[in-house]
């Protein structure tokens, strides 16, 4: 049952739920055209090997449309292993290429070196994890000429990254959770999110119900984020208020044209280090391995 | 101890540091002038009367200012009459004119009654009296001939009224959260709030320390709001990552002029039914009475 709608549907109708939710917000965002090549981020997690299973069901109708994959191979030991041959064999059974980028092979170092050289630092290991992954999926892409990148988000994930935002005092990123991003650089590649309406433990139960092979191990490192305190409280207020995730997501559509108004559009440029176009002279990633003694 | 700054502070500088906190609010949003009639809204509870005794505190100093306070009576049993008593008996401490204003009197019923009427509606208590009670106090200032309206909203009210802004869905409200309210028309009196920098624990403490009287039997409406439950989820937050309440409150400060924009300066005119200042042909109040058959 859905407490936010009081639907209660059957399996084969739950399917079509998801599937047309995908589909629905696929063209009311503007995120595919007939003929994308599309590069699927797989984790190994629930919610990205469920997008992999939607998203090469729907694109069967585009015969122009393309799908592959790629995970980021971060290096955190006892989690990634396994999650790297779930997401392989989960590649196997969609028929789709699979490509694996490392941070050992980009950056020279594993994400546990990184962490482990940064201890004195104030960053957390998901700040480092973040922009390297990002990057990381961000070239991968480029490299497999595809005009698009989907990542898993979804509902909750949105919703925690707009409370995210506000609690850290960065109110003005929000115009940065959108369901697909502008393009703003041919070097960029432009990121989807085709699950940004689906409620997490939606896609749990369809992972579940179609019986889809996922790693369900947390992320070692994930306890020591702000964000899984704001998941908790989240899931907490949904419990007593269903649908507050959705509102919170609809809420920021309101104000999405104002805030990025005010963000002025920020000049793309060559990252003098690296040369990925980025803001400012040095990019992120440049700057956090610099931060690391990494580059000097 | 301040676990957001790591100040250990005695009795005296703490009281000197909510004080100071307080005047550079009050210079920094520009919400007096040297010769203004204040009016505060003193319900009785710990904020409101220690914003009595600090604002005629600092009134001293300002021999052209003065300072008045109202008492809304909504009509709440086993509640209001105990914070009327307290409300009183702080006025004459502090030695200023303390005005009483009732539903009962404005609208011809009180808010149980109003309550008993609603049964079958969806507005919650709080938000009738909410309506109602801005209404009252707006009246009550303009009638005593003030040019300001103080009220005793914390920091911790500020925070949790921009998440329920977001959560509700109505995320360009946030414009509304501001420490000091423009003025848009003649006979609504500018709304100021003077604590909106200092978080609630620090205003009991103060109130505490001075041994200041105040009524502490919660409204026994609060239950049935989703802000108690924002409440609890910032104050749990709040404990694992110190200071967050702050940073809310200053990431919304970016992004409010932006919001400002967005929000269309609506045009204020005289309700048909009442002939108060407000937006669009009916006033919020007016509706409200006409729903539960009050007007027709």
């Amino acid at each position: 049952m859905r407490p936010y709608s009081g639907e209660r549907l059957c399996r084969r109708c739950f399917f079509r739920s998801i599937e047309d939710r995908v589909r629905t917000a696929i063209s009311k965002y503007e995120m595919l055209r007939l003929d994308d090549k599309i590069m699927v981020a797989v984790s190994g997690g629930k919610d990205s090997v469920t997008l992999l299973h939607i998203l090469t069901n729907i694109e069967k109708a585009f015969p122009k449309a393309n799908v592959c994959a790629v995970t980021v191979d971060e290096g955190i030991r006892g989690y990634r292993d396994e999650a790297l041959k779930v997401a392989a064999k989960n590649c196997r059974k969609v028929g789709v290429r699979h490509v694996v980028v490392s941070f050992k092979e980009m950056y020279g170092y594993k994400l546990d070196e990184i962490v482990a050289m940064a201890r004195e630092e104030e960053l957390t290991p998901c700040s480092y994890c973040g922009v390297l992954r990002r990057r990381a999926l961000n070239v991968a892409a480029r490299e497999a000429d595809a005009d698009k990148l989907a990542t898993a988000h979804n509902l909750d994930d949105e919703a925690q990254t707009i409370m995210l935002n506000i609690i850290h005092g960065d109110a003005p990123r929000i115009a940065r959770v959108k369901p697909a991003l502008d393009e703003v650089h041919p070097r960029l590649i432009r990121r989807i999110k085709p699950l940004c309406e689906v409620p997490e433990r939606e896609v749990a139960l369809y992972a579940y119900l179609k019986k889809i092979e996922f790693q369900s191990v947390p992320c070692p490192y994930a306890r020591t984020a702000l964000r899984s305190d704001i998941r908790t409280m989240l899931n907490r207020i949904e419990e007593r208020h269903p649908g507050i995730k959705f509102t919170i997501f609809k809420s920021i559509e309101k104000i999405r044209p104002a805030l990025e108004i005010l963000a002025e559009k920020a000049e793309i440029q060559d990252c003098k280090m690296c040369g990925e176009p980025t803001v400012g002279e040095i990019c992120k990633p440049c700057q956090m391995l610099r931060g690391l003694s990494i580059l000097i």
